[in-house]
């Protein structure tokens, strides 16, 4: 018998007590869940955390925690906790990664056939201008982790001429790869459709700022489902209005929910979209948790854990 | 040395003529290129067609003709022609299909995601209310010549629950397929988005009034970037007045331009696009006429030939 602790909060437990409850029978995993601070943290074995309001800050008396098992796939604001010395895994979700791709697949589309002029389009024209095939189209992808991968294998299946940009080096991939630094101008400067996946780290905070994105073709259009903070937001504003950028699509922002104040919502170049891209869904990282229970349970090494000091 | 006449119009022939001759000097082909009734219309091999104004209605003179090649998919114009006695051969352009899976798939995802209520937002509401995965979607499609078929593979691959409806039986499809007038209340009911693709026949002109625009379930959307004919236009916008339609996305029409004056400009919940859905393309097609031509003169079989009783 071990004992979960669920700090994700009350709302989570009512969508999480079901799935979780039967993923832990299917992998006949026999468990009390805790959904309180309990008087004896010690006692617990496992944290399945999600950093909703009033969420744990000190896991310092959780000394027996095996791992802290993140409902969320970004965990930039655990990562630094210098409390979390047990391993922290991020949550890998096959329903978040379906639910991207149709994101950002729909969105890239959007863009590429030009189709708010045909949703707005008070004049009733009636003006028969083709868009070009999606292999005569440009799209850049920041980010190619297990999400930033999975949109580029949908996107090639649709043809669009696809080029990607991360951190490190990457060998034997099917399309031009730039990383660090010195390869962001070379992607930026050939993405008529920029797509950010990237996680938040130091790294990446205000990476899209006035310097890169003078990089990008005049009149590119941003897709951002990644993280708000790789954006510098007076910067695409002013690429905004000066026309240098002809659109940005925003599901994620330095503060959530975007102030009724911020100067995207009344922006006619900005859509906004209130950080729905991607969703967990209880059911399936209800399965993602209880197999990485089981995992360490059977002496396995856990799946999706975070290197503490990268911050993803 | 063969004689060809470009009957498709002045504005064709400025996109055509390069990519036309390119075509023909690769298939070594040698060819003499009229761009108007010639005084002899028996010297003419083939005739290059498209339905523009001022097109030729009389084929008659033409008798020494071996094939009539069409620019366009649709030949419902020109099928009917009792003066056509020669064979007809549709456009099947690979530029044309990758433009068509473009468009659908942009505009099912549009639905799909309810990009729209981000689009126009006026209230600035922050609502995180996502949608459901594509496999949780149904989605209908009307015709499965080379068009359907292909956008079923793209949506496939995208993982949405497909069905499909055509004419007749079709054997081993990898998803539910219903057909003739006895499959149409199968298809249409399970069908949250509806994508038609038929051709204009007498057996499909209207097919969508009152009595099967109910088969569909409350709040469908439907998108029609096959023929205009099809949709019984005063029953379609009762429904989406009713609510029982959510939304209408219409690239083609009874009459092209959509006229000022009809209610679909207006409605909230219609999109109209100026029949850009899928354009031929000079380039590729040119190749697929000059294919023909190159297998006629081989001795071959024409491909793409029309079944004039059937009239595609």
């Amino acid at each position: 018998m071990i004992t979960l602790f669920f700090a994700a909060g009350d709302d989570n437990w009512n969508q999480y007590e079901g799935p979780l409850i039967l993923a832990l029978e299917k992998a006949k995993i026999s468990a009390t869940i805790l959904t309180k601070s309990p008087a004896n943290p010690e006692t617990v074995d496992y944290i399945i955390y999600a950093p909703v309001a009033g969420a744990l800050t000190d896991f310092t008396p959780y000394r027996n925690v095996r791992a802290v098992l993140s409902l969320w796939a970004g965990v930039e604001k655990l990562a630094p906790n210098k409390t979390l010395r047990q391993p922290l895994c991020r949550m890998v979700d096959p329903g978040l990664t379906e639910g991207m791709v149709e994101y950002v697949v729909g969105h890239v589309l959007r863009q590429h056939l030009g189709i708010d002029r045909y949703i707005i389009n008070p004049n009733h024209d009636w003006v028969q201008k083709c868009p070009p095939l999606a292999r005569e189209r440009s799209v850049g992808i920041m980010g190619l982790g297990t999400l930033g991968t999975a949109v580029t294998t949908a996107l090639r299946a649709l043809n669009f001429n696809l080029s990607a940009w991360g951190r490190s080096p990457k060998p034997d991939l099917e399309m031009p790869y730039f990383h660090g630094a010195d390869g962001l101008e070379a992607l930026l400067s050939r993405s008529e459709i920029l797509v950010t996946l990237l996680p938040d780290t130091p790294d990446t905070r205000g990476l899209l700022n006035a310097q890169t994105i003078a990089y990008l073709p005049y009149g590119a259009a941003l897709i951002n489902p990644g993280r708000g903070t790789v954006i510098d937001d007076v910067a695409l504003l002013a690429a905004l209005d000066q026309g240098a950028l002809s659109h940005a699509t925003l599901d994620v922002f330095h503060q959530e929910p975007l102030p009724k104040t911020h100067r995207f919502w009344q922006h006619p170049k900005v859509t906004v979209t209130p950080h729905i891209a991607a969703d967990t869904r209880p059911l399936t990282s209800s399965r993602v948790v209880v197999e990485n229970i089981r995992r360490d349970q059977a002496g396995l090494a856990l799946l999706h854990q975070v290197d503490l000091a990268r911050g993803y």
